[in-house]
């Protein structure tokens, strides 16, 4: 009796192992859908290159930007530029349509600024061409300083 | 006369003088343009939202990759990433038209992913969309695995 109840016992694990294999083959292909994190995701990446448009001009730097949960990328001064960044909401217009606080030449020697990724969760495509490269850093902060 | 030639060539010297001041203060503003680098450069935004298209998906998760001078960003695996890219020569159609490898559910649950910024001096912009998360990451490497 002892080796009846042995026996039904080992058949039924393997019922049940078989059982659980089955369910796992199934399974596996369906990955649990990874949710967003804790935070609004804000990664960027600037470019810079001379010409008067995006499509025309060459991409002659270009640097990345993370500002949550810390600030980082390669950008040479990223704890700045997210400051400026968070200053004005991640409006890039404020960042370009800043004041000029010194004099600069008049020639048309144009800079295209570009910014494209994600800040606080919606995407951002940015495009704004300076005269000349004196104007781009003249007084506007960390942001486009790369 | 002596005394003459020394009194014309101090005034000489004057006036280079000043000529010299005066190009220094116009051209001060002019800022030395700064070239690009020893290389073009590749950085990269990658995110991945549900929805199915890029205008309409919430981004839920974003991350930078920077592959030049060396791998790295916010992305979990940047090494294996730039690597898969450097592999196809930065086409992310390669990436995302890689042949299954394993068995997903067919349920239309649309996830898009999107790349911005630069390859290797050359701008981005790619969106796909999948038909569920499955398929996003059935043996389709590193670059959209984060």
């Amino acid at each position: 009796m002892r080796y009846i109840t042995g026996a039904v016992a080992l058949g039924a694990a393997l019922v049940l192992g078989t059982l659980a294999t089955t369910a796992q083959a199934v399974a596996a292909p369906a990955q649990p859908a990874r949710t967003g994190g804790l935070y609004a995701p804000s990664e960027l990446v600037l470019t810079m290159g001379q010409g008067d448009s995006r499509a025309t001009a060459t991409v002659q730097r270009a640097v990345t930007l993370t500002c949550m949960p810390k600030s980082g990328g390669s950008h040479p001064n990223a704890i700045a530029a997210c400051d400026q960044l968070r200053t004005v909401a991640g409006d890039f217009s404020a960042v370009t349509a800043a004041p000029s606080q010194r004099l600069c030449t008049k020639e048309w020697a144009p800079v295209v600024v570009t910014a494209d990724g994600v800040w606080q969760g919606k995407r951002v495509s940015y495009t704004y061409t300076f005269a000349n490269p004196c104007t781009m850093t003249d007084g506007r902060g960390s942001v486009f300083d790369f």
